[in-house]
């Protein structure tokens, strides 16, 4: 890859040569070497079995070094990082982890996804927490004595709003973000943040295969939470299981054994977006997204207010039902999705997008 | 392949011409056929991208299928099995699922496995549930007043000796059955067990992928269970998440969105072993580990106390350590492993294995 060439870039994403693929905040495009080291992996399973020292020695190799990657475009410590399958996942460890009372308050968005929601719901029947709902721009305004967390997206997946996390922060209450369409998306500095947890998808913004996700846990947090979800591995003597204590930092926490073909699938995503640069890569991807936002207006669309992200969201033209204006758009090889129940259109920038097919999104949208 | 031919179905699996892999009680062997279709479908999605209603039905078409043919392997209906990523998620599904008053206790047995014993563990001090351990063979003798619910292997990991589930469901106490030696080793019907929960691994007996499993939950249990670890896929009505009751049948208890490439793999892999009939392979596997363990006897090595099962454990000759004799018959091409901290070696015995590799793992493991 030409390191700061977009076309180089985006060579590596087959399926742009079919599809204007602006849809990684459902799933990422997958590059090249993403498969190719999967399927190098299978084929090593295949032939070479999956058991022994050095077969169990390879999967531990591969998910340290996965942790490593992970914390390393969340700006923490490996220490600090459990391999989970997904975004959900981390926020039911965060919820599921914490012990509450009855008569908890944790304060959430109005911008928020079922991946939070519904861990959140969970939360209210069986612990009898009061879930309060504020609006995403004034979130943290609505903190009150009471609040015992806040549990909220990093960047909206409504909107493409991005978070006040400062603000945030500044309350002292602790801060767990949804960071579905942050992570491999926009810059993510957990310490600059402020938040003591924060939960990635792998398979999104990052590129990596289903199943596959991370969860930041602040070092000073890591004893608050029990481990909600046990196994051989989160613990420190398997020898006694019952009676065993947890293992080392947050991989207490990781969501079962880390698959080999997953780790290796994960890594090299991570790669190829670490070997453009990650600054590039959400420079690059912010800069196009704000054009397609702008050429949306300038063709008269009405577009949800957004910040600094990859997403951009609008109403489509003439009151058109979003879903069949995303099967409209389908036909012309532009993949898009609708947000449900709100009657809006969501495209997702990357930078392996090009200028020209945000040009063509436009006139599509506006051509109805 | 030709069914009932041995020699035909073992050649489905490659690492055999290299190694005679006895251990698919920690991961099976892998069938050509499942890497290929694995290879496929990430095929598929480098180049047609992850999103799309297409996508999506393709994403539900393979795990509705997946869910048919566990629920064939276990013996019930596919509205009663839940996607799941181990045994240990299916222990954990139900333990944490299940409402505990303090005081209540739980039946478990001296031969479990960390992936009960752990949620276990994490059940008795969080909940203050009694964990109260009776030998395996005596269980059912243990169940009384105080029992809620009864926790233990179908097939010991240790020993592979085979519960008495008769027994068991006669004290009228619901029963968990921890499959992961079960589930493709012998026969399993959840009905005929009578047992309320069953958790499976993919990856062991079936052959599938790292990642992959089943949780049986008798449909007149479900509702006993609360979802443990809520998301989208968990929702009858994921546009309300908040408010939203359970989604139908124990797919609410699925574990995350069940990955395209981890289906269409276990379902590579599970059709193999159904086209060469899951009868024979159990007769066959059965068969032969018992030859193994006359085999040991014959040479003088002490096997542990079995049952009709695919697993063969005994104590090294001459007092060996079991690691250190594990290494030894790695370095010979026979692929066993230890009991840790039983001083066990443990051989798994599929219908995939020859005649020819027990007579050299017996004379191996004997000739000290």
């Amino acid at each position: 890859m030409l390191v700061g060439d977009p076309d180089s870039f985006r060579s590596e994403f087959p399926v742009l040569e079919r599809l204007a693929y602006l849809n990684a905040g459902t799933e990422g495009p997958l590059p090249r070497r993403a498969a190719q080291a999967a399927s190098e992996r299978i084929e090593a399973e295949l032939h070479g079995g999956r058991a022994g020292r050095a077969y169990a020695e390879s999967i531990r190799e591969l998910a340290g070094r996965l942790r490593e990657a992970y914390a390393r475009v969340l700006g923490c410590e490996p220490v600090e990082v459990a391999l989970t399958g997904s975004t959900t996942d981390g926020v039911n460890t965060v919820l599921s982890g914490l012990r509450w009372s009855a008569g908890d308050q944790v304060l959430t968005s109005d911008e928020e996804h079922p991946g939070v929601l519904a861990p959140l719901g969970r939360l209210r029947r069986l612990e009898g927490v009061t879930v309060r709902v504020a609006p995403f721009e004034r979130l943290a305004d609505a903190v009150d004595g009471r609040t015992r967390l806040v549990a909220c997206s990093h960047v909206s997946w409504v909107s493409g709003r991005v978070v006040d996390a400062a603000a945030l922060a500044s309350t002292g209450v602790p801060v767990l973000l949804d960071g579905a369409q942050g992570v491999g998306a926009v810059p993510v500095d957990v310490r600059a943040l402020g938040c003591a947890f924060y939960a990635g998808s792998g398979q999104k913004w990052l590129c990596g295969p289903e199943g596959s996700g991370a969860l930041f846990v602040a070092a000073e947090r890591l004893e608050e939470l029990s481990v909600p979800w046990p196994g051989y591995g989160s613990l420190a003597d398997p020898s006694d299981p019952l009676e065993s204590g947890p293992a080392q930092g947050a991989a207490r926490l990781d969501h079962g054994f880390p698959p080999g073909v997953r780790s290796a699938w994960a890594l090299a995503s991570l790669a190829v977006l670490e070997e453009a640069g990650l600054d590039w890569v959400h420079e690059r991807a912010a800069s196009l997204a704000e054009r397609l936002a702008r050429q949306l207006e300038e063709r008269g669309l009405r577009v949800a207010p957004r910040g600094r992200s990859t997403l951009v969201s609008w109403e489509p033209a003439r009151g058109a039902d979003a879903d069949e204006e995303v099967a409209r758009l389908r036909e012309a090889g532009l993949v898009v999705r609708s947000i449900p129940s709100r009657g809006l259109i969501r495209a997702s920038v990357g930078a392996w997008t090009s200028p020209e097919e945000l040009g063509r999104l436009a006139a599509a949208a506006a051509a109805r």
